[in-house]
């Protein structure tokens, strides 16, 4: 099931070893040379194809977006009639529907959850600080537990619920399949998990996870529930593809954001720039139809909750962090603010991209050690989050409160603005309102306008540092977990801080420096423009300040494009995911495909009709997933020279499964008559996966006879001739969503083989190919060219 | 220099009438058999490259976003220096600088002209109504003096100019060059037409044409300057290529819409979802900064003109039509309404597409007569509409002023909600209020919040009534005219009008009822959904309307699609330009390549070293302009037998001329060293374009001698095996940007040519495969499959 790529080591590892004990060794668990952070790269031209999935080291597949034209389907596609044209139009629309609705409801619940669970705890902890002076030890209890189920729940049951899920939703969309990543126990873990994490108080977001349930939600639909208790519905046949999951997925992404920060626009852009790979007018339609249905959900259910049922949820409408209430009037003077705002962010940004990528690397070599290991450190990180955000506001005064401001002042327990904590009635502890709160709270609080002198300059450095340190300890850890809470909470802090200080010659209020510090800080480290300033702009509801926080997103970008690549990217790169880039290197333009091919073992063919015995042999001793179908000495149509060999297509390894296990076998070499292959198998049989060749048996005497690969090969692969430039391989192979891509030779010549090669994923990869052609590498580095 | 498909009738033609005189014949205008409503296609598979440009049918030509991989490219690529990199980077963003600030620029002074101009005018027919009832003669002949200078400007001088532009614009972006579509003449007289059509009252928005100012700035900057008057700077070359005008370009439409609606997300998702054919990452991000230092622009002509050095400019901030005082509270009874106002939107916006359709046919046929005639259609059109401006308010009665509101009641002249006209003090009349204004405060009265009474249904009424017939006999006329407001007028009066009639059973303020209608009408009419939802949301500034702005437009969308396709898509069709579309059609599949290439006269090839008199030959009889580079009876590399061909890949017309014109001719038949190829030509020549043949006089002695084309022939040409369907070939056409795709054997034998046929734009076109093909269309309509 592994890449055509891996063919070579693979091959000549299983010749030893004797074919069907394969399985075993690929086990990655099992196998303790595969070092997750360093995997293993050779000479040639190829790759494993393993990834770390979560904490786990895992084999990966691609996905063939490419439609399989053959035969069969073929027939199928000209039989639908308009009735189930319209079938499956309307199922589509359906299937959308649901994503939103889903992801609205559990977006809903897990909101309902984590306030309900969050508000208790703190009010628990208010009375306590109230009773006696600095008695941390039952919070310590509450949190330890609360964290613990988190790890627990996420370290046994599903690795792949680990972390936030967009890298793995964006490899996906790119054509990388990940193992057990769309699960229905990844989706219950994920959402359980995110409930637990983030009401345990730890410095985490419900934004990543909600985009993976998303997908999640998304990917089971499509495939009409999980993998044991699918849906056996006919309608449900069109969607067996990997193009139609695909949509999905993007249409579950785009939901999850929305869901996350009531951004419908947002959302939807969101999946555009940064997680889509292809796109097309149609799903962007689409995706916006899911996202509205998720906005239409929220909507009601706040409702609902308006009317008090919904026990400590707070009371947060549609706009999350608002601020429309400040009429921004700037003028050239504010410029300098922002451009330092813009480039401060970016500066930071990649410094946490630096530092988490030397964070993840150390964490994923504890975590690597086993789940013992994965437990201690989630819940080391959990009790070092619990001591300081209960601790450290006891290092900051009381301030007394302001009465014209017309807020409850101080409040106790979960809501508002102003904490008393440990201070005296009329008095409040700012850096308790930041701390004893959930996160969103907190951004609303740090976020709060009109009100200039809330925070001391001393708390809200105090505030900056504890999250700069939370924010790299604790998303490594093994517990679903997203990003964007995280530095939204630390950009904000530093925007504040330097609203503080420019404070005499500024006119834009303090807390919209604190919206544009966490915008640049968010730019600066997931280097996104469009999708954030929409999010911005809908999770603040302020259209004019749209125009400053364009600037900043852009001014930061820039300036964290200088250093590094974006968050994202280096969790793609670390995780090994074999991302094809949009960007073909320079280098490429200077290399061919024919050379590429030459650094790989020579394509194996198989014949338009074959030995059943060639079959089974190819199968067992490749991996590859796609076999160019060669018919040779045939006699072409009038005009043409005999003796001509023919290109017929490209056959997939689980059509080949199919044929074997179905035994649709011939006693002769003969081509069949379509009506015969229709009688075995339907577009139905065919669009199965999963199966293995060791399923199979074939006596001996079946081995002697014959299949004809005609009907079952997709006769129209995409092709590049040999003289074709890497690089424009490359964009071919990304903007199309290929799986396999044959290589045609430029002579015309009786005895040329009519494919001189196949490339794949890994084949294409830039570091694959640097490490098979170092001297590539070199004129590279000599040139300096970019 | 068209397009390969139309090889066989020029071919023919040109064999008649020997070589050279071609040119005349081929001037559209001369050609009375040429009907532009209905371009004549025959029975092969080709089409004349004619569309409508303008009011004048033009030869249009394909364009070339591939990458032409030849040696002097990669050369030139190879020796690009760090320094000259980052000159290409700067340069890039410098432009994309300059793009939005021109923008935003002129975007400023037409608002400006048109204000002051529509301002004094306005007050004027204000005086004389008052001094004296109904003296229609003084509006009469200054609007007849404005149109008259509008038609007279677009009719004579830049026919390209007139119409929004915006067909044009994403024809362009799919691939197909409109000669004058993007010159100096055009800009000029677009903004002048523009402000002139505008002022003058007619029922025409500004939108359009700022689309087309965008883009025009656009691409003048990326060429440096008018054709005539070019900048020669070194820096400039890298950018004289299709690929970075496309980009350019894609900027330019962003900025555009950005400047009409203050609307810079929505400017961006414009161009993504209704005009651009091809999309990347990097691309979303400079469109981006180009719609930021658009805003940015505005908003510092906004705050110039608030202290009153702008004449009668208004008072208009950065959101056009402000709702935000609004709080929307709606609930699950209000869905009812939205759903009727999405399904009117629906059925209205579809029959205006139908009705419009007819009445540019009919247009096309005056238009075509001459110049008199359409000078006298635009003529009548604006003493019909100034007419009916003047006199119909006599119709409605007079209100009285409700002094609650705050709002000056009655105001007389231009500024203001409330028109006193031919009222009393202290009344005024409703109907003038919309109609004796421009276009924007009409809209910004009309969407005005609040005022539940401030209009009689009766006066809405006529309003509606009045603005789909403007809506319909104004469009067609050679004036620049955009759609966007006419709609936006037509939706709000019925949207008002479902409010009112609405009144007693719903939450929803009028002015948003007005809102929701003109979005209704817009997606019913233009199918846009994100990109539109953003521009109201940005027009509007109220993100609580976003959830049924959403809802309506879905609904809308919906409705529409099930009667015809979007006006964009009519009126490209209505011009005949060859745009390829997103999805290929289903009977596309059951067809492949190399039947499409049998339809088509034999492909014609050039050795890699070939005879002058014979490549003067094929570019005289020819049109094509592209051709394939084969070479007989090679010696391949050890292992392959002698004998062969090789496809050596694709020359350009424009390489053949420039080595032509060059006189770059060897004595012998023999190789050329890189060097020497080197010293001749510099990619700069290569990038020039548009000599022509018949400018190359080639003596009798040079005529014997040879040309090396190995040098000049893009090596790596996107290539189809002959058995790919045309569905997947035209994907891979379409996605990838291409102007000629090859079609290989599938065959590999001795005496088989590496080449079997070349495909263009104009070959995968439905329309004219279904022409060529009639048993396709057949057997399209037995299956019923869609």
């Amino acid at each position: 099931m592994e890449e055509n790529s891996s063919q070579y080591e693979e091959a000549t590892r299983n010749n030893y070893m004797g074919g069907g004990e394969a399985e075993e060794e690929r086990d990655p668990e099992s196998n303790s040379l595969q070092q997750p952070l360093l995997l293993k790269r050779n000479r040639t031209l190829s790759s494993n194809p393993l990834a770390i999935i979560g904490t786990k080291v895992s084999h990966i597949e691609s996905l063939d977006y490419e439609i399989n034209e053959n035969d069969l389907f073929k027939h199928d596609w000209r039989s639908r009639s308009r009735v189930q044209v319209l079938q499956y139009v309307f199922l589509k629309w359906t299937l959308a529907f649901l994503v939103g609705l889903l992801t609205g409801v559990i977006a809903s619940l897990i909101n309902l959850a984590i306030e309900n669970i969050a508000g208790f705890k703190l009010l628990a902890v208010a009375r306590y600080v109230k009773e006696e002076s600095c008695d941390c030890r039952l919070r310590f209890v509450l949190i330890m537990v609360d964290a613990a189920v988190a790890a627990v729940l996420v370290v046994g049951f599903a690795p792949t619920a680990a972390g936030p899920g967009i890298p793995e939703i964006k490899a996906y969309l790119n054509g990388v399949d990940t193992p057990n990543m769309y699960g229905a126990s990844t989706l219950i873990v994920k959402i359980f998990g995110s409930i637990g994490a983030v009401a345990a108080g730890l410095d985490l977001g419900k934004e990543g996870p909600l985009v993976h349930i998303g997908a999640c939600l998304a990917s089971l639909l499509g495939q009409g529930g999980p993998d044991n208790y699918r849906l056996k519905w006919r309608w449900m046949r069109y969607f067996n593809n990997d193009r139609d999951r695909r949509d999905l997925i993007t249409c579950g992404a785009a939901s999850g954001v929305c869901a996350a920060f009531r951004s419908p626009v947002g959302g939807v852009l969101f999946a555009l720039e940064e997680v889509a790979t292809w796109w097309r007018s149609a799903l962007l339609w689409r995706t916006f139809f899911s996202t509205a249905v998720v906005v239409v959900v929220l909507r009601a259910f706040m409702e609902y909750c308006k009317s008090g049922n919904c026990g400590l949820f707070g009371k947060g409408g549609l706009i999350m962090f608002d601020v429309s209430d400040v009429t921004v009037r700037y003028h050239a003077m504010d410029l300098l603010p922002i451009v330092i705002i813009g480039v401060i962010g970016g500066i930071l940004g990649s410094l946490y991209n630096y530092l988490l990528h030397k964070v993840l690397r150390l964490y994923n070599l504890i975590n690597d050690k086993g789940r013992v290991h994965k437990l201690l450190l989630a819940l080391t990180v959990s009790i070092f989050t619990s001591a300081c955000l209960y601790c450290l506001p006891f290092l900051a005064g009381c301030s007394p409160c302001n009465p014209d401001l017309g807020e409850i002042c101080p409040t106790t327990g979960r809501s508002g603005n102003f904490k008393q904590f440990n201070c005296p009635p009329g008095y409040y502890n700012d850096l308790a309102s930041l701390l004893h709160t959930t996160n969103d709270d907190a951004v609303r609080n740090i976020f709060s306008t009109s009100t200039p002198k809330e925070f001391h300059p001393y708390s809200l450095f105090i505030f900056f540092a504890l999250y700069c340190i939370l924010g790299l300890i604790t998303f490594g850890i093994a517990v679903p977990s997203g990003l964007f809470l995280p530095i939204i909470l630390m950009g904000s802090a530093y925007g504040r801080l330097l609203g503080l200080a420019m404070g005499p010659y500024t006119n834009i209020d303090q807390g919209l420096y604190a919206v544009l510090g966490a915008a640049s800080l968010m730019a600066g480290s997931m280097r996104m423009t469009v999708s954030l300033c929409v999010i911005f702009l809908e999770l603040t509801n302020n259209l004019l300040l749209l125009p400053i926080t364009m600037l900043v997103l852009l001014i930061a970008k820039t300036v964290g494009d200088g250093f590094n690549p974006s968050i994202y990217e280096i969790i793609l790169h670390l995780k090994g995911l074999p991302f094809l880039d949009a960007n073909p290197e320079p280098w490429m333009r200077n290399l061919t495909v024919a050379e590429l091919a030459d650094a790989k073992p020579p394509v194996i063919t198989l014949c338009g009709v074959e030995k059943v015995s060639r079959i089974v042999e190819v199968l067992r001793n490749t991996t590859h997933n796609g076999f160019p179908v060669v018919d040779e000495g045939v006699v072409p149509p009038i005009g043409l020279p005999t003796g001509a060999s023919e290109l017929h297509g490209v056959i997939l390894r689980a059509h080949l499964v199919a044929v074997l296990r179905k035994k649709w076998f011939l006693t002769e070499r003969r081509r069949t008559e379509e009506w015969e292959v229709r009688q075995i198998f339907t577009s139905v049989d065919l669009a199965e996966r999963g199966r293995k060749i060791e399923e199979v048996t074939v006596t001996k005497d079946e081995m002697e006879m014959y299949v004809d690969l005609h009907p079952l090969t997709n006769t129209t692969p995409y092709t590049v001739v040999e003289s074709m430039s890497v690089a424009k391989a490359m964009v071919l192979f990304r903007t199309v969503g290929l799986r396999h891509m044959l290589i045609v030779p430029k002579y015309q010549a009786t005895g040329v083989s009519p494919v001189v090669g196949i490339l794949t994923r890994q084949d294409l990869l830039a570091h694959n190919i640097i490490s098979a052609f170092p001297h590539v590498a070199k004129s590279k580095e000599r040139e300096k060219g970019k």
